[in-house]
């Protein structure tokens, strides 16, 4: 599969500000400030499902995943990360790895669909990607 | 890592039931008829994130994936597969398989936590068992 023709999703772009391009996927940050949140989105036009792309595209996502989820330890530690790939609302594919701590606010359900989205403010959002970005390349 | 000293936890054991035995992974159906469910678990004792196994079986654990969420879309044809690693309350890794369709009992919302488990019949629970291993083995 190619890049060719792929856009982010409008409402994956309303939601999360950008981190990083990694080889296959756009590293996102959720815009949500009670949960350290990134978003892979594989640059594939129409992935809707993991098990839909080539396995070498497969193994190169899974390898992007644990490299997000290591920055996002290194940045964020955390007592569990969540990983999940979901698509009900959204369906261009998306993997959601997210750190969580014990008591925070959903703990210890899941963070989809839970309460309401708290906007990150301009500073801490930057300074987050900043030290994202930086362990997403050490 | 080895299969030495894995025991499958006590509560995925409780909410589960045995559908067949892959090369890295345990494949249980979860007992509750409002989804069909599968856990992928690696015998792999003491494992608690993806990110800790070694890359072979990383691999490994994909294809394994892979291969139970094709069988179950072959016996219960859905909208969207979810998958989902979140361990928050039972920390011994186990990746969620999910068939969801449109307006089904938490549709479009996570199905963790949502609403009172409803466990299967024991016929219900055989056929569909049944036609898992067929389809895992196909």
């Amino acid at each position: 599969m190619s890049a060719a023709g792929f856009v982010l999703d409008p409402r994956l772009a309303a939601d999360t500000r950008a981190v990083a391009s990694l080889p296959l996927c756009d590293v996102q940050l959720m815009d949500d400030a009670r949960w350290p949140w990134l978003l892979l989105v594989p640059r594939r036009a129409g992935l809707v499902e993991i098990a839909d792309l080539p396995a070498d595209e497969q193994a190169q996502l899974w390898q992007e995943v644990n490299r997000a989820a290591a920055a996002l330890r290194t940045v964020a530690p955390c007592d569990k990360l969540n990983l999940g790939a979901l698509g009900n609302i959204v369906r261009q594919l998306h993997v959601h790895v997210i750190a969580r701590v014990e008591g925070d606010a959903a703990w210890p359900g899941p963070v989809w669909g839970h309460g309401v989205r708290m906007a990150r403010d301009e500073e801490g959002a930057a300074a987050l990607i900043a030290a994202l970005r930086h362990a997403l390349t050490a």
